[in-house]
């Protein structure tokens, strides 16, 4: 079994680890040579947390053919900001019968990714899964060190052919698989992003306390207000509606929140203060951060173009995209304009 | 001389004290009995800062008759979301020669308040006077307690008529009215409230912070972030424009802030990290704030109406505004109700 993981990120290096130690040989690609130089001379990650030890890489590379080659499954770990980049290099590589994992898909991810790949591509079809969030809460300190805080369960994972998830899961190794559940639908998972609600207005909400140098902040236990709270389930009220109107019942973050951390609130904002899990969680340094240019541009732009084509008002989340775009002179919802009436059809039908 | 000083709040307290200390009989009215109680059995202010002393004030009351009973000038010190019900209170009750002064006039206060007057009484004319800024840098720390930091120099003032802003001054004592500097016209002193500017944006995207009961930080110095300060300087370019499209050349708040502190820098951004003053200002602790409830209602709403009425865009201050209403759930664009061509017109004729 060999597994090709793209992104030497935070959850491709632990993703790399636990799949070696599970006895895969991994491929590990970076588009960037650089953050993987130490990694290509000593082919060694040594990793923390759960277990802790160095664990022996079947080959580091950022030759992507090199990395492809004879793979079984293609893991997609990086940002989806990078899912157009990554569609290009590789669709004229990749074989029909070899499926792709987005780790996670965040908004619309896998329907982006086949788009882009077919154009690019001789291909008639590509099996393309991706999971609702990523396994592993884990943080990389370095180019070949990672921790990892925990793996989480009931990982929700959907394919546009969902009679083809249970066959790509059996590929995986039985403790890698089993962290996996098989979610009904792809709508299903990637209308269940939830970074877009708990990441983009509290980071803007707090941009003076982010930006500034001399302070630093726990993101969701400081920066997380009465105010913002409420502010956001305002955002989360507009996911959930457009989700609704396209045929979907989807759980809101509170929900979600509840579910996924076994806890209880009356309002999204006490959910937050009563998870023990995000009392440590520091903000990011800067506004020049995933919060931002991830979660806007595929994950409220989509759900704002989206609402446009089937006629659900989604007026904070408008106001979102617009405060970001004017505070940093930068245009997110180009990342929408592969959505069409097309799209919506496809997804309706899921 | 006697003077009707409306509100006692930082400024009104300064202003009675000041005025005394000059030799007029000061009619302090508050409208809320509660918060001058003491007041009321001591008449007298204790003032800090410039002149430390005692300062007997010749009448504190909640009763508006009695505090306008034979004065030669009212001086308004309230917030702009009080002048209209000052001008219900007191519309019925005022004489033609006695001038009003808004300090300051905030934007179009001046304007405003004069239609609500004509239409509250019988009166054909009502003289008022607006000043761009309040004369006392100054901080209210009791009911009967107040620390003037500094006087001001060179503050604006100007009215509709503005052949009669001398005569208004002249009945003023020297000490007092010298501190002030005819502006060409209303127009200018209107449009040149930079406090919309400085006030609202800063604090909407210091919202965690501000709201977080565990920190503090200094307004200007650690809210105001290089991402923040380029932001602001885009709603001053609205303001500016406006007042050009009305035929007024108005100071950007950079070439404000520069000649008000004898400072310099490239951007708003380095005036404000030059200017020493700011640097002790404490942040607001709660959202709810004049910062918000005022300069929004009475700064941005009125330019934002002002530039729909003659085509000139403000999709920044649109934005904060915008904002604000979702965070806070107001409306604070009725604010503007009363903004119409025929005030336009006015303004441009000033």
């Amino acid at each position: 079994m060999t597994i090709a993981v793209l992104g030497a990120g935070n959850s491709g290096l632990a993703m790399s680890a636990h799949l070696s130690q599970l006895g895969c040989d991994v491929n590990l690609w970076n588009r960037t040579r650089h953050n993987i130089e130490k990694l290509i001379r000593t082919k060694t990650i040594f990793c923390e947390g759960l277990k802790e030890n160095s664990v022996r890489i079947n080959l580091i590379t950022d030759d992507i053919d090199e990395a492809l080659k004879d793979v079984d499954i293609i893991m997609v770990t990086t940002p989806a900001y990078s899912f157009f980049d990554i569609g290009c290099l590789i669709a004229a590589k990749i074989k029909e019968n070899v499926p792709i994992i987005l780790n996670p898909g965040r908004t619309f991810g896998a329907m982006r990714l086949e788009r882009i790949i077919k154009e690019h591509s001789s291909l008639n079809s590509v099996s393309i899964a991706e999971t609702q969030t990523i396994l592993y809460t884990c943080r990389k300190y370095d180019e070949d060190r990672v921790k990892v805080f925990s793996l989480k369960r009931d990982v929700r994972i959907a394919s546009k052919k969902m009679e083809t998830v249970n066959s790509i899961l059996e590929k995986l190794p039985y403790e890698f698989r089993n962290r996996f559940e098989i979610e009904e639908s792809l709508a299903k998972t990637t209308l269940s992003n939830v970074g877009m609600v708990l990441h983009c207005a509290p980071l803007l909400l707090n941009s003076g306390w982010t930006e500034n140098r001399d302070n630093s902040y726990k993101y969701y236990y400081d920066g997380i207000t009465p105010t913002i709270g409420a502010f956001i389930e305002k955002i989360d009220d507009e996911r959930v509606s457009v989700a609704k109107r396209l045929g979907y019942d989807i759980e809101t973050t509170k929900a979600w929140m509840e579910r996924s951390y076994g806890i209880k609130g009356k309002t999204l904002y006490e959910c937050i203060r009563n998870n023990e899990a995000y009392k440590k969680i520091d903000a990011p340094d800067s506004l020049d951060h995933r919060y931002i240019t991830e979660d806007i541009p595929f994950g409220l732009v989509q759900i704002e173009k989206i609402g446009k084509l089937i006629n659900v008002e989604t007026r904070t989340i408008t106001l979102v995209i617009d405060l970001a775009e004017q505070l940093f002179n930068a245009d997110y919802r180009k990342a929408a304009d592969w959505l069409d009436e097309d799209v919506v059809k496809e997804i309706r039908i899921m």
